[in-house]
């Protein structure tokens, strides 16, 4: 895509949140998360501390001069000032409001720290200017996607199925000469040979009993046969995916026992995609699949949230919790991914991502998901 | 190392912290950061929004259900209580807190959110309890390393270079066959392999014009010939190490162009390193480095701060920058990074990491510093 029809989205954005900072207690906003600035100017300077001001009718980029090169070349719209600051950027952002009239300014209150606050808010009443909490509101914009991003997302989730294949593929024998660490380094590395950016999060790979702890950090382990769970996700043009499948080598007796817990949450996973679509709450989502679970004997098993949302970030809203009244809309894009997990034993997951649809989803997958045991 | 002679030196730390908190002017602490719980517990829950709680002697651990499993069996102190939550974390701490009579407790305002620090606030001031900024505290004692630290830093340093050896010795042809970030992936895969757990940060390799970014991420490019930098490090056992070194390949003209500020950036490289000892502050240091690079036209070109401390987190205390005045001491772990940057043309950092000590440093590693062109 050319610079020409990029912009055309980056500049839509910009006035979308022109039309919805009017809504708020304050027309005027410090952006700070980089996934907010990215989503809003093509700028992505990861980990950065930049900071996107919108007021009256400008907008101002404010980088570490660091960044100044990166961000002349990859931010987007048409009337944008970028300055670049040398140590202190508060005192910088402080500088450039000196020149607006407006008494009030919205920051982003889970993207600035305590200590952040209390530095900004000090140099701002110096000028009688005062902060607002105006948490969420770029992240409810990002919450629905447009074609842009689902064609860049559906790419990421081509290869994230690509690279399972190959794994798949390449045989139980090849798989169980690896440590949990090589066989996420191996995923890692085939997402990048397949064009993507690498991966969007630490790839999860855990065997046996590892894998009842959903958030494990892969060691240098080896596995003779019996349960592999894979957590991985790749970037593609800044977009990520995410998904998960649990797979079963050689050791019979240990995969049978594996099966039942198996056939329950891919269960729950199918009665949940079957019931995704717009106008659904995002609780009431999550509990579909809880009560089945819970129905079997494993509800206390089932320890995190049915799913996220997943774009630019790869957790990102809305959160598909129980208390989550959020409605599902067209053009959300989140995952599904029951989980039953029991201590010294295992885990088993399996996690989709799935394009929100009028009556429907569309799942953007196509690895299988049906219990076997590789050879 | 067994667990009871590892739990020495976690138990040593909580001492610390209790000798530490009577100087502040609140003796009960709420630690948020997940490295500052690891390094005071051995709990390392990456963004695990776990809360440490040291209140009057007693020590609390609360964690998400989903790590309770982890935090049971990787918490190493004597005397803790490990407590789960479901849902609101603030409002199962302010329950804790209610058995306890003291009016003020202190919480690391750089760790928590304006909107987190808002839900706190009010949860405990119907208990009548006071939040009070106690920023690095913990910070401020990971600063300076045991010798447990030491040793595991020195395990990653030494994976570092031979994993650089390994590179250089692939060959010019081998390397200019992938692309930048086929070579990224390539230097994971051999950090894994020579028994890392992996990256301590997403590796930087950066080809020809693209290396005037000093944060560059690399790109599906190739490069006939040229320059190369290769910013990168592993963990081991959950300790960092961070190196650069810019090479150069073939094309003799372009390495030609790029070597008169190689040799400035290394004689700078080599002076600060010369002058590293206990004692001096690092805005002195920086300056050191700086005042040389200046004098050779550069200034100007030299982006960055000097270096950084290393430990659990690949950048963290004290910063090396022009005006910290913090004095060096014997057993702080830095880098000493100095760069030059030119737009459109690229860009030459030389980054080692160094133990200081009472009459000099030591350097972390053995890797080639000097202007060479691979065949």
């Amino acid at each position: 895509m050319n610079i020409v029809s990029e912009r055309k989205y980056y500049d839509s954005r910009i006035k979308k949140i022109f039309t919805l900072k009017n809504n708020h207690k304050t027309s005027n906003l410090i952006i700070l998360k980089d996934e907010n600035i990215y989503y809003l100017t093509g700028f992505y300077g990861k980990d950065s501390g930049s900071i996107l001001l919108i007021v009256d009718n400008d907008i101002h980029l404010l980088v570490n001069f660091i960044y100044l090169e990166q961000a002349r070349k990859s931010a987007k719209n048409k009337n944008l000032n970028i300055t670049c600051y040398k140590k202190n950027k508060f005192r910088e952002l402080a500088k450039i409001l000196e020149d607006y009239s407006f008494s009030s300014v919205g920051v982003e209150g889970k993207n600035i720290s305590l200590t952040g606050f209390r530095k900004l808010e000090k140099l701002l009443s110096a000028n009688s200017k005062r902060l607002v909490n105006i948490d969420g509101l770029v992240e409810n914009l990002r919450i629905v996607k447009d074609e842009f991003e689902i064609s860049k997302i559906k790419n990421a989730c081509k290869i994230t199925d690509k690279v399972f294949g190959s794994i798949i593929n390449s045989g139980a024998s090849a798989i169980n000469k690896l440590s949990e660490i090589e066989l996420a380094c191996r995923i890692e590395q085939l997402m990048v040979k397949s064009n993507s950016e690498g991966r969007s999060f630490d790839t999860i790979v855990a065997y046996g009993k590892n894998s009842s702890m959903p958030h494990y950090s892969p060691q240098k382990i080896k596995e003779k046969g019996g349960l592999i769970l894979m957590d991985f996700g790749c970037k593609f043009e800044n977009y990520c995916s995410d998904m998960t499948r649990t797979i079963f080598t050689r050791n019979q007796k240990i995969c049978n026992e594996f099966k039942k817990i198996y056939d329950i949450v891919l269960k729950a996973q199918l009665l949940a995609v079957e019931n995704c679509r717009e106008g659904v709450a995002c609780g009431q989502l999550d509990r579909i699949a809880r009560k089945f679970i819970t129905s079997k004997g494993y509800g206390h098993n089932f320890r995190h949230r049915l799913g996220h949302g997943v774009g630019i970030e790869v957790h990102e809203e809305p959160a598909v919790t129980m208390e989550n009244r959020t409605v599902l809309r067209e053009n959300m894009v989140i995952t599904i991914e029951p989980g039953i997990y029991i201590e010294n034993f295992g885990g088993v997951r399996i996690e989709d991502m799935v394009i929100v649809g009028k009556n429907g989803c569309e799942v953007l997958y196509n690895s299988k998901k049906s219990f076997f045991i590789l050879d």
